[in-house]
Parts: C-alpha cells; structure tokens; sequence
C-alpha cells in the first residue's frame, strides 16, 4: 500500500499513534501564560494546489491564505508566517518577485507579516507555509466541543471556488467565480469576533469542502449533524450557471471558499449573529451526517478536496 | 536568470527587500513578554538534501536536527515542531512508520516534541520543518555582534561528515564519518549554556560549511575573520583518510556538521569554556576571511553546501 493509495484517516491514525497523541485541530496549541500559541503549516504544490491559470502573485496569496484560514478556524489572531520555498528551474526574477509580493500582500492585508523562511531549488514549486498566531485561553475555539442541539452555521457563501474550479474547465474565463478560486479571503475577522462572542462551541475551516468539515467535526465533537438543503448559501449565480443539483454538490464537497463552520448555542444565536454575518444550515443531532430534502433524509458522505492526505495535530 | 541561476544573495536581498526586512538569522524572532520566541523553517528534498544511503528513519531524523540547530544557534531551547511531508507515491507504511519515528526520536532526545503538520502526495518526498523555541531577551545570540579582537570559536570537530560524504562516495560504508553525515547532533546543550556564559558576541551553525558562516557573520557582524589553520579540530581520522589538504578544505566547506561557530569576548573565555568544550580556531579582524599557516594569509571563498540557495528571516 504506497502512500497515495493509504487512507487518509488511518494515516492520520498511524502518525498520530507514532507521534503519542490524537487531538485534530487546524492549528496545533502550546501553553504560553495565559495564551495559547497556535501553530498550522501546509505544504502546496505547483500541479496538485494551483489552478493552471494562477499567476504567480496569486499563488503567494493562497500560500499565505490556506495558514490564515487555519488561525482564523481557531478564533486566534496572527502575529506572522514562514515561507519555505523550492523554486523550480524555470523560475525567473519575475516570477520570485510576484510570488513574494504575493506572500506579503496577503499577510498585510490581514494585518501580519512574513517573519522569515527558507528557499531552495526543486524540480516543481513548492511552498510550505506555517502560521503562528496567539488566542486567549478562554477564547479558544476547537473543533470538539459541539453537543447535540446545538445550531450548525458558515460564515458566506458556499460553492463559489467550485463554481471557480468549473468555469476554468469551460473556459469562461470572465466569470467571477474564478477570482473566488484563484484569490480566497480567510475569516480571520469573523472568527475573532465569533471567538468573542461566546456562542460558539466547536469550528474549523472548510478549505476541503464542508461535507469534509462536518466528517471531522463529527469526529471530534462525537456528534452528528443534519443539513438543511435549501438553506445552503449558495454563491450567487452558481446555480444558474451549473444547476440546483450540482451548485449543492458543490457546496458540500468542493474544496477553496476558506469559510468557517461551526456550532452556536441555541440560546446565544443572537450572540453570534452581532459578531458577524452568518448562515444557520443545520443542527448537531447524536450520529450521522445527513442531509434533508422536503422532509426526505440522505446520508451525506465525507467527499472533498482529493488531493489531500491530510494534517495532523496533538498538544499538551 | 532562473532560480537555479541566481546568486544567493542576490536573491535573498531581493526577498529580503520585497518583504520590508534585512536581518539575517538563524531564527526569525517574536517578541513575547521577557522571552523571544524563535522560529524557523528548512525545507529538504530526496534527491538534493538526503544521501542515497540513509534510511527513512535517518531523514526524519535529519529533517528535526537541521531545525533544532537553527535554534541551538540562537541559544534559545526547542518546545515543538511542526513537520509538513510531501509523500512520493513509492511511499509504504514501513517507510511512513520509520520516517514518523525519525521525527519523534529526534525531537525527543532534544527534550522536545512534534505538535503536528500536514502530510500531502508528491512526485518526490519532500519535507519541511518547522522548529520553535524560547529564549530569555536578555540570553538570545544573533550573527551580529562580533567586534574585531574578538576570539573566533567552534563546539564539537569539523569536516566529519564532508569525511561521511567521502566515504559514502568511495563506498566504505564501515566508516564512522557515515554515521557523523546521517545522523547529526545539532548541539542544543551547548547553544544554551554559551548564551547563559555571557561570553558569546554572535553565533550561529555552520550547517553549509564553516567558510559559509563566517561570510555570513562577517556580513551581518561587519568584521573580517582571521582562522589559523593548524587550530581546526579536524575530525578524528579524517587527516588519515584523505589527507592534509582535503581534510581543511572539508572542514572549511563541507556542510552537516552542525557546530556552532561564535565569538568570544577575549576577556571571558574561560566563563565560555565553562559553558562547554570548545576551540578557539581564530579571531574576528577588521575585514576580509582570512586563513593563515606558517605566517602566510589567503583569503577563504565563501563556498558550502552547494544546493543551498538560503534562509531570510526579518524582524521587528
């Protein structure tokens, strides 16, 4: 069995058990006084991670981004990034000084910067990413944590990277899904605020697609959730362009639209709404994942972004 | 001009200055309270970075202690990693087990732990790590700070493993320098205690090479270094196997020996040889790097590891 052929939880497994611990989150979180640090990186790739389309400023931008989702997805607020970097044989000076620009553009658009790195030669680009952010101790937000009853929520719209993903296929290069894909904006705002507004009770990101988030939520809240199909923001004009069924599809299972979801206390809605603009698309029940169609109940299942293995994470 | 082409430090001034920042070191630095905290990322490739000869376990291994050092050098100690793996598809789960393990066995003998990564498919395996640490404000060591009249220093022997990179080439797979080349020591122990001495002016590794450091502490320092020949604790046996000239030319280019160079204050070298063993093979001059025998000076080329093409790092 080779590596990609492996799955991807009992990888995670496997290296969980080899490292000596076993709690997922976005970010991994060491004890400093009364913050925690957190701490993500992701490693990307020219063929599986860019869209061929991409230019090099962009593809900074998502390196940058893909960390900040994961700090966002933990209610912390970034304080810098290393960037490691292979750089291809054909890499010119205007290649490296947009994909740098990119790198810094996106960390201060967020309000952080790009504290240091590493760069080398490799045969195809690659950029490894990590994240460090503070959060306070009571602050917090984890992907345990949700309790059945609880609301399920997501920050925007839904779909609109795959909309992205599926206009670059048909060549309709004008749509404005494509800059969804190629230019994503991480919550860090949003979770903040919902970290603030103690109304939460378990998040993360959906960089892999939600059904994936929900598969992982559930794993780690050990509860199940229930979708409301028709409540599903969908981006705007998706379904016109693709259909009511794949515009779903892909709301569920496309990964790149850096939302957050997560759960929020029945009784503290209201809470939650003030921190920011949110969509209500389920409940947490006691197993499963489902989705509800007039009345009608479907298992939903834990598809997305298939490139990914996965990360791992445990803490103290 | 492709990456491959690019000088160095042209390279590293043109990122250095896209990015707003020109301090060169070992470790990006955070301030955090009374403490810094010191960050840094590395990024190894199969073909360039790890001999055919090493095992799975031996890069896991390799891919921690090339961090750890960065963090030796700046006298401050480890509390975690963060490790992203690019998996080839010839991957197995034996190869996983061992490389996972190398990971933990090494941060472990260093006192300190995997807090979690990222794990993807790539055409070649390929690993970035990424080292944290802690050091007191008033403790951390950088490049600069050297004053000329200040004692150049070296922990540990040098040109051990550019003796492992000979014999693996020359197949004398029984040679102890192999063992120097695949399993390094990066010397956490040392850093620390030098930074506790008060003794040390600047520091940093000499995982490229000792000619590539003392360019680079001359560079941020602003002084020339003067290293006398017949003072390098060549390694043990290395002189036997290759010869006079070819063992200094090794212990002055060849990287993975992951010593620490530093300077001394002349007055206080017995606090740093408290600190831990140590040779004086020089002293900080003026300008120029200088390597003088029998009376006479030639200048040293700042030549190393040759797939390098460097680290960036900026801070407040």
């Amino acid at each position: 069995m080779s590596g990609g052929e492996i799955r991807e939880r009992d990888l995670i497994w496997r290296i969980s058990e080899i490292l000596g611990g076993v709690d997922n989150d976005d970010c991994a979180l060491i004890e400093a006084g009364e913050r925690y640090l957190v701490a993500t990186t992701d490693m990307l790739h020219r063929q599986t991670d860019f869209p061929d389309i991409m230019n090099p400023w962009q593809m900074g931008w998502m390196a940058v981004a893909v960390n900040l989702s994961d700090i966002a997805a933990m209610g912390a607020e970034p304080f810098g990034l290393l960037m490691a970097v292979g750089l291809p044989p054909e890499a010119d000076l205007y290649f490296i000084d947009e994909l740098f620009s990119g790198f810094r553009d996106c960390a201060a658009f967020y309000g952080t910067r790009i504290l240091g790195g590493d760069t080398d030669s490799h045969q195809e680009l690659t950029i490894t990413g990590t994240a460090l952010g503070w959060v306070e101790r009571y602050l917090v937000l984890r992907r345990s944590g949700a309790h059945p009853g609880d609301l399920l929520c997501t920050t925007g719209s839904l779909g609109g990277a795959g909309g992205g993903l599926y206009a670059w296929q048909e060549e309709r290069l004008d749509s404005p899904f494509i800059e969804k894909l190629l230019e994503p904006e991480p919550r860090l705002k949003e979770g903040r605020a919902l970290a603030k507004s103690g109304a939460v009770t378990a998040m993360m990101d959906n960089s892999d697609g939600l059904a994936l988030s929900l598969s992982d939520l559930s794993a780690v809240s050990r509860v199940g959730f229930l979708v409301y199909e028709e409540r599903l923001p969908l981006a705007e004009g998706l379904e016109e362009m693709v259909g009511r069924q794949r515009a779903v599809e892909m709301a569920l299972s496309a990964g790149g639209d850096f939302e957050l979801v997560f759960t929020v206390q029945r009784e503290r809605l209201e809470a939650a709404r003030r921190a920011c603009k949110l969509t209500v698309i389920g409940e947490a029940v006691e197993e499963g994942i489902w989705m509800e169609r007039d009345g009608e109940r479907r298992r939903v299942e834990a598809r997305g972004y298939e490139h990914r293995i996965g990360k791992f994470g445990n803490r103290k």
